[in-house]
Order: C-alpha cells, then sequence, then structure tokens
C-alpha cells in the first residue's frame, strides 16, 4: 500500500527497543507497530519518516516501508548473507521471495526455497531461487531439513523461516550448519506456540534472531535499497500481482486472503495505470 | 588441569564447524571436542595447538583451554559486551564466574549474578559481579526474569546461561531486552531437553547464541588472555581453588563432585608448591 507522496513511513522499532509512541503528556498513541495504516491522521516519528528520491516511482518506494523491506534487509542487514553462502527460505510469499533478492543481492550461491504450493519453484526461480524443496513431496519419512543438510553438505549457512509455524521454525534451525550456520525468524507464529530448540545445537555454534523489519535502519537503508531497485539490482516489483484504487480496498483484501496476490498496491488518489 | 609445557591445547571447534578429526583412511579419532586428556597420548591438529609466553605460569595457562576461556571468550568475543551494558548471568560456577571477568574486561556497568548458593553472593564480588539475584528467596511468585526486568529497567543487554538447566535457559531468554537482548547458551542441558521460546520475542530483535569454547580463536585469543592475566586485568587464578599431584587426581575428582572447587590444578611432574 502506498502513498503517491515521495515519502515512506518507515520500519517500527526504535532505537531503544521500545515500539510505543507516548504524547507529551505520557499517554500512548495507538499506532501499530509505530506504521499506522487506514487511519485519516496519523502521528509518525520524525526517525521513522524518510525522504526517498522523487525518481523513485511511489509503488517501488512503498514497498521498501515493510515486506519487501523486512525480506531483502532480513538477508542484507540481519543475517548479513556472505558470498559463495548457502540459503534456505521457508515459506515463498512476499517476505520469503523478498529474502532471495536480498540473498541474490548478498551473493549467495544456493537459494533454496521450502513451500507446500508447487506454483511457487517457478515465481521462486523469478527472485533468485535455485533449488526448491515440496515438503509433501518427500514422502513419509525424510524431512525437509534431511534433505536441506544433503543438499548443503552438512547443512545451509542462513535459514530463514517466512511463515510462522512453530514446527516450521524448528526444522529451519535443525538445517542450519553446524558451527556458524543463522537461522532468521520472521513469521509470525499463527497460534503463539513457542519454538522448541535442541539446546546442545547452541553449543555447536548456531544462533537464532529475527526481526520484525528485517534490522534496516530507515534513514539510511532505504534510499540504498530504493537505488538498487531503480538500478534493478532489486526487482521488488516482480512483487506486485495487482494495482487498484482505494476504492477497490475490500478487492483487494480478498485478493490477499485468497492467497492469489504478492503485493497489492492501493493508489489513494487514482485509478491504477 | 595442565601441562608444564609452555603450549596450551586449545578449544576446539575447527573452523569449519566439524569437531572429529580423521586419520589419513578417513577413520575418525576418537578424541572428545577435540581436546583430549587422560590419555597418555594424544593427537592433536596443529589448529589446536598455540604456544604460549613461557613467562605465563602453566597454572595460568592451562585455564585458557576450557572454562575459564570459555567464560571470558563469550563475553568477549562471542556477545561482544559492550561498555555501560548490563548482563545477567544464570549459574556462578566456574565458568559463568569468567563470563563475570570477561563482561567486567569489556566494561559492563552492571553485572548480575543469579545462583541458588548464597555463598556465591561474596564469591560473585570478586569476579566482578555488581548484583545478586537467589531465586530461592524471591517467594513464591516473582520470577527472577521479572526481577531482572525491574533491576536492568526492561531487560538485560547480555544473558548467560551457565548451568544446563532448559527452563533457565528459558528464563535467560525472557530476562534479556527486547530490541537488541542477547541470549547466550554455555550450558549442557543436563537431561537433554530442548528449550522453549516464545517466538515472538526473536521478532522485538532477541537473539539466542552459544558456544562450547566461548568463540574464541585459539591461536590469536589464548596469547591475548594469558597477557591479560599477566597485567591483572583478568585475575583468573582466583578460580583456583586447589592443587594437587597427579597420584591425588582421584581427590580432585571428590572436590569437584562434591562442589568444593572451582578449578584443582593437577600437576603431572611435581607435587602442589
Amino acid at each position: 500500500m502506498c502513498s503517491a507522496l515521495p515519502f515512506v513511513v518507515g520500519p517500527g522499532m526504535r532505537r531503544d527497543g521500545t515500539t510505543r509512541f507516548r504524547d507529551s503528556q505520557g499517554e500512548p498513541l495507538h499506532d501499530f507497530l509505530a506504521v499506522s495504516s487506514f487511519s485519516q491522521y496519523t502521528v509518525v516519528d520524525v526517525n521513522q519518516v524518510v525522504k526517498v528520491d522523487p525518481a523513485v516511482p511511489p509503488k517501488l518506494a512503498c514497498l521498501l516501508g515493510c515486506g519487501a523491506g523486512t525480506g531483502v534487509g532480513a538477508a542484507w542487514r540481519l543475517a548479513k548473507v556472505q558470498p559463495g553462502s548457502s540459503v534456505v527460505i521457508f515459506g515463498l510469499g512476499a517476505v520469503g521471495l523478498s529474502v532471495a533478492q536480498g540473498a541474490k543481492m548478498c551473493g549467495a550461491a544456493k537459494i533454496i526455497g521450502v513451500d507446500l504450493n508447487p506454483d511457487k519453484e517457478e515465481l521462486g526461480k523469478k527472485f533468485g531461487v535455485t533449488d526448491f524443496v515440496n515438503p509433501s513431496k518427500l514422502g513419509e519419512s525424510p524431512l525437509s531439513q534431511q534433505v536441506i543438510i544433503e543438499m548443503t553438505g552438512g547443512g545451509a549457512d542462513y535459514c530463514f523461516e517466512c511463515i510462522g509455524v512453530a514446527s516450521v521454525m524448528t526444522e529451519a534451525f535443525r538445517s542450519a550448519k553446524q558451527g556458524n550456520g543463522k537461522t532468521v525468524i520472521l513469521g509470525l507464529e499463527k497460534d503463539g506456540k513457542p519454538i522448541s530448540l535442541p539446546s546442545i545445537e547452541f553449543l555447536f555454534g548456531k544462533c537464532v534472531m529475527g526481526s520484525l523489519f528485517g534490522g534496516i535502519k530507515p534513514k539510511t537503508d532505504i534510499p540504498i535499497l530504493a537505488k538498487k531497485c531503480m538500478s534493478k539490482e532489486l526487482e521488488l516489483e516482480k512483487l506486485i500481482t495487482h494495482e487498484v484504487g482505494l476504492q477497490e480496498i475490500n478487492t483487494a483484501f480478498d485478493l490477499l486472503l485468497q492467497g492469489k496476490s504478492l503485493r497489492c498496491i492501493i493508489w489513494m488518489d487514482k485509478l491504477a495505470a
């Protein structure tokens, strides 16, 4: 979703780790993750407002505030994917596909996508996915983690969970390489279940991290990503499956609920071109 | 335990993440974590042998191979404790007390020790612990995590688990600050239980890491730590509670089992001075 103004309301975590704003009387302001949408007026901390080069089309700029920025940032800034490394992405939705773009941008050699939807194999390739695993096609016995450990010669350097299922988070952790494999949690667990992790694997050097917005710093990183979009180093526009006017906002939600859209641009001030 | 030779058999993880050596036929050599003890002969990878300045007393040098090196390294190299930060250490045994020394060396402002043994309060102070929490004295309702969140104004920057109990690992994670709190697992879970972690806290920027040897690189870091011991920046000799000759090795084990020793030096070639 986007405003046609050349400003982006940026990712939400403040440097001190809090997520809520307070007014001058100390009362909390009812933002959502410091990024408020669907309101006539909104109060945004100056730290969250980023000026973007007016040459960047609004429909590209708006992707960077959340979702695409989260995925790219998680590979680039949070996990710091290294050239030549192996990456596994559980869940090829908009966030997972953006992780693939970020990993490709960082020079990952192998980017394995894991998804139950067979259509994601072809789609993933457009975003940099080099290998695809469909857990539903592995039969009863092998878990995707076993297949991934085999494909990567001992475990992946980076595993991203972009779905929000506790058991998949465990699987991502187990798929990571001993020594220094990183697991990155980006999905919000749907049922609020805790993750269960074998603690001994931490002793062998694995780590788990996570982020709501990919660990990017809006003021510095959004302009960098916008530039990379303009130069086609990042091809985030491939995430845009639909564009509608504000009066069609319910259509946009239906498309999302039906799993038909990755990102639907809602134009506030005009109809889709 | 120590050899009187000016060499230290260093921490075990190899750079490629494997922990086992193989002979020229590819058969595994039966080392334990790449550091073998209690054997007449041992094969050690050249990467694991570190020359230490002969001026360093062997009884200090031998502490750096494991235990003390693990604790100091975990604060210094793995967690990268920052000046002015808050640190919580669950379990003030030799590893936990070494974490305290490492955190102090890194300039931590608040170092909270958590232990069920009341004697650890005074002992901890000698190693840099500034505050002490005894969970058994908190009564029924408050958990140590609630107390720690209060003491640190929202959660600690770094939480170290040095016991090996899954529920304490969870407690350490919950005691860490939202935004960027790091939890470091150093204890080996006694019953092999998995850790249960609320996944949403990863999304708010927490992370979990761990290590068997504190993330130090033997060749470069052991000489640095040896120097810090000589200059008294690190006072690891306070860990040495007993010294015995090889013929008293069973006494050394008894002291360990009875919880009476932190580190007992076993002299291979002479009696205790």
